[in-house]
């Protein structure tokens, strides 16, 4: 039943396909989705089990004890948690089920009475609930349980997560609110923001949706939480957090969790880049949840400073270790680059989420480019070490690792390459979307006509798509298709005839609305030549260089490939570069290879003539794909 | 008398001209030179009686005052003793004398019995003397004492300073050695040991310059003393420091004073600039009063390191502010360079050492660039403020400020300057070497033989430069005249008459030997074309760009003489440049200017197609002098 105090009526907006509505069988994404429940899940479960993650949630650990339950540890739980169940939604998989059961029985058993359930402030620091909000993670451990039990329950059916993360939001709910007695505060690492509306989704209970607004419109106010906070426990957070004595310590102070002003009265993206991810995900939820044009509005404008300003050609984001997120404008140094492996997952989510908002396929143009590159560069081809930082330049001492003290980045990937599907079809009343291109077919329900769209593509290594409808035919719907940002030339043919597309090109879409037959047939061209990007001027570290780009990939060349070290390789701005697809490399990839020159130069600084160039074969890969050979050298941008 | 354990005999190498018998009449540095006379050093004394520096002396600070002296204090006061010396030397200055006489004063009062004498381990941690060699600067303030007392007696003949600090040096001399009952250590930060040389130049005392080859010999010795010295007082250092646990972090702690081998045994500049420099200029001393060619190959092989791996082209060293000093290969960052003023001044007392040692002008072509970039950088037009960083680009936030709290390089580039007339020539037995081009003169004594050289030029401005002789001729001896690295095509005309350089010009010299006549004129054309100059590409933050050099100055540009932003700045490689005075502008200086382009570019980070480029007017100024003028932006580095 509709609680009391229900918001008005939102207007709607598209919906991701649920991921049992989507199949992928591709050769590019499905093996990778395989690999993930195969190698990734067991290997990441061994690596909780091993370190204690999951073994602390037995409530047993005794002070002395090593090793000590870590406040962030239940959030890799469950984040495992999720992706096995995102998993387990499309493939079978009895040996996972029994360890997704056994997790969530260890998870029921610890809930307190109360509905409380953590294991740090419950074992570690009993008696310290929410007095730390701003380092303890406790929402954001809370959020990510959230998150697994609505992925579990979506995906089996099964309420027994479900309940005990609705009976945790409950107590929540009654500790954190505007009210009496109430705590007006909110966590410093946003996340449960989102988790609420997930929850308010599958449970149609309003009131944590009004939560999620609460925490994301109570973020920025003054006084300043953390720091009153801070005041009143006299004692550091948990990382020894103090309140900055320096007042020009206090903003960044304030931005590294985006609590330096309301959100509506934010517009730049700032502070630790994951954080922000999360948070202005949850804004575009609020946006859509309550219809708020103002909330719209921050949304879009810091989307517009991200995309400007601050974004790497991978669609990785952050630029500095110092505190995992964003610095200056135009700051993109790219060995230094930090472009955390989440911070690039958070932006895939908050990029459905603005295009959903609003429509827009340049939205997906982005959560495309990070996809490919920035985050997919995060996991080893065998699908056992991960990046945390993925820059953009390497002198060959950087590699992935198996798992890492502060592990968000792993579960991440799996969670969310195993729930790929969602993001590659969504359905707005008599509107089917076509967001990203992969092999395989989607299942869309209007009402009582089900229509089954089947892509045949080598994406992403071509930009031909042959779609084919079946299904309860002829019905009348619209059919939007991506044109992605990087395509220049799409053509279109319906069974065969050319469509003129002027007209139904819009917004990163081609919409087509008609009376579909049975049979009928649409050949999409997105040819895909190889591109040379140029940066903007202000970004010093990209100055006379060019990346290299061929359709959703961004390219890098790396030592292995190469008989000059990188560092003397030139790209001349006619080099004749020609794309082939090599089966046995990496996996299979399309590699773009050319003549390109190497400065020779003597045993000096500086001198006055321009190096000779001699010409060197050219050889460049997938960036997602380095550092699966020889560890060496690595380079996206390539001076020309 | 010549002490009992003398050693053999060194070679003889060339020494630098006196102050006493070198004028400067030129427009570029006498100005500077008076200029520090008569603002920089009454300014810089001010600055150290306001903040107590000088009136520490006196020894009546008690517990709970402040300011509490420093342990750096005395060396700031002992350089600008040494600055103010050096004027006294060449210009009569009563006011500056009596400030003098005052300070020498308080110095003399302020010495123990014993001869120590170091204002805070006697009146702030009495008892502590010699217990924190790597922290606490102790020999370091010692050393500019040392260097002021010479100097000052060099100046002035009186041996007031010189008396005070040669007790201070037998007391030292006494408490560190090999010997029974003496400490085997040396200080943290390296600059004892070059003054201990020119203490044992002006005394004749040899056991200073065996105290000063103990020093440098001792250091990086095992077990290492820095480390055995922690270990035994259990309380960190001044600063906080503890021998690191991670044996990883080992390395560069010990590296950061040059303490991680055997000076001989050093392949590499490493750690901290300044120390490093005045290690190295120290290792060129003993190499010279030893005649040691094991301590020579090291120097050369150090400077060879540091000159094709880690110089910057403005004669700037030092990469990194986190040390101070250096980091890795071509890792040469513009707008994060430190590039401390005080490291390009002691690297100009190490090419000038190191020019003696070898005979060689390619250790001169260094000291020029440093002392007409890096360092003169380091101090405005009007004498009254300081860069302590000399970073190579700028986004319009970096302004020399009056005074620091670690004063370093203030009285540091005073007592360069008002020294500047000893770096210009030198004379080795029958030869007078003209180092650097500066209208005026020098007198030269060849036995009973004076000679007088005169030289008429508007260097660097113009590469023209006569040089007259008069005085005890005709004469024979040679006269060798440095061809600057950066002058391709010199030449020479004796009386009129061109000279063929061929066979006259070796390692940097143009040497003339002939029996020399009263009235005999040389003139030297060092044609001054505007150079392109590239950087090794392994300079990740140099490629594609160029920077630009007119003789020995290298050019950058500032946003006041420029409409569009400088990152937009493009200089095409066929952009012709021309060279003009300017008279009025930044004290005078010759500026390029051109034609450059500017690259248009949308509001976006990321674009296909290459800026669209408009013709802008271009201009660049010298740049030591930017800074001067408007606060803005800065490069060194342009984009081609």
């Amino acid at each position: 039943m509709p609680d009391a105090n229900t918001m008005p009526a939102p207007p709607s907006f598209p919906a991701p396909l649920p991921l049992t509505q989507v199949m992928f069988a591709d050769t590019f994404w499905a093996p990778r989705i395989a690999l993930t429940r195969t190698q990734t899940l067991p290997f990441e479960y061994e690596q909780c089990k091993q370190t204690g993650r999951i073994d602390a949630l037995r409530l047993d650990w005794r002070p002395g004890q090593e090793p000590q339950p870590h406040i962030f540890w239940e959030s890799d739980v469950a984040k495992w948690l999720e992706a096995a169940s995102y998993s387990l939604a499309t493939t079978a998989d009895p040996a996972l089920e029994a360890l997704v059961a056994e997790v969530i029985d260890l998870l029921a058993a610890a809930q307190q009475p109360d509905g409380y359930l953590n294991v740090y402030f419950t074992v570690v620091a009993p008696g310290n609930r929410w007095t730390d909000l701003r380092d303890a993670h406790e929402l954001y451990c809370a959020g990510h349980l959230i998150e697994a039990g609505v992925a579990h329950f979506e995906a089996t059916g099964k309420r027994s997560l479900l309940a005990v993360v609705q009976r945790y939001a409950d107590h929540i709910d009654t500790t954190f609110g505007p009210g009496e007695g109430q705590l007006r505060g909110y966590c410093g690492h946003e996340e449960i923001e989102l988790a609420l509306m997930k929850l308010a989704r599958v449970t149609g209970e309003q009131r944590y949706a009004r939560l999620s607004q609460f925490f994301v419109e109570e973020r920025g106010q003054q006084p300043f939480y953390f720091e009153a906070e801070l005041h009143q426990r006299r004692r550091p957070g948990f990382f020894g957090t103090r309140i900055p004595q320096d007042p020009a310590a206090l903003t960044p102070f304030r931005q590294y969790n985006q609590s330096h002003a309301p959100v509506r009265e934010q517009h730049e993206v700032v502070g630790h880049a994951v954080r922000a991810m999360y948070l202005y995900s949850a804004m575009a939820d609020v946006a859509m949840a309550t219809g708020d044009q103002s909330m719209r509005a921050a949304c879009e404008r810091l989307w517009q400073h991200l995309t400007t300003r601050r974004l790497y050609i991978t669609g990785g984001i952050g630029s500095s270790a110092h505190n995992e997120g964003f610095t200056s404008d135009y700051d993109l140094p790219n060995d230094r680059a930090y472009a955390e492996t989440c911070a690039a997952i958070g932006l895939v989510f908050w990029a459905q989420r603005m295009a959903a908002l609003s429509g827009d396929g340049c939205y997906v143009d982005v959560l495309e480019l990070a996809l490919y590159n920035g985050v997919l560069s995060g996991i080893s081809l065998d699908g056992r070490s991960f990046f945390y930082a993925n820059p953009l330049a390497s002198n060959g001492d950087v590699h992935r690792k198996e798992w890492f003290g502060c592990a968000c980045c792993p579960p991440n990937i799996a969670r969310l390459l195993t729930s790929l599907g969602s993001y590659a079809y969504a359905q707005h009343d008599a509107e089917a979307i076509v967001n990203l291109y992969v092999a395989g077919s989607a299942q869309f329900d209007f009402g009582d006509t089900t229509i089954r769209l089947h892509q045949q593509t080598a994406y992403p290594w071509a930009g031909a798509v042959t779609l084919m409808l079946s299904g309860d035919l002829p019905a009348t719907f619209t059919l939007s298709l991506r044109i992605p940002g990087w395509c220049r030339a799409p053509q279109l043919q319906l069974n065969g005839a050319p469509v003129a597309l002027a007209g139904i090109v819009n917004e990163g879409y081609l919409r087509l609305t008609r009376e579909w037959q049975a049979g009928d047939e649409l050949l999409l061209e997105m040819p895909m030549p190889i591109e040379r990007i140029y940066a903007h001027p202000a970004v010093a570290a990209n100055r006379g260089r060019v990346a290299l780009q061929r359709g959703p990939l961004v390219y890098c060349v790396e030592a292995c490939d190469h008989d000059v070290p990188l560092e003397a390789l030139l790209l001349p701005r006619n080099a004749q570069l020609t794309a082939h697809f090599e089966p046995d490399l990496l996996g299979g990839v399309v590699v773009l290879r050319g003549i390109a020159h190497a400065a020779s130069w003597p045993d000096q600084l500086y001198q006055h003539d321009m190096p000779i160039a001699e010409p060197v074969a050219f050889t460049a890969i997938p960036y997602y794909a380095w550092d699966n050979r020889a560890p060496g050298a690595m380079q996206v941008w390539l001076s020309e």
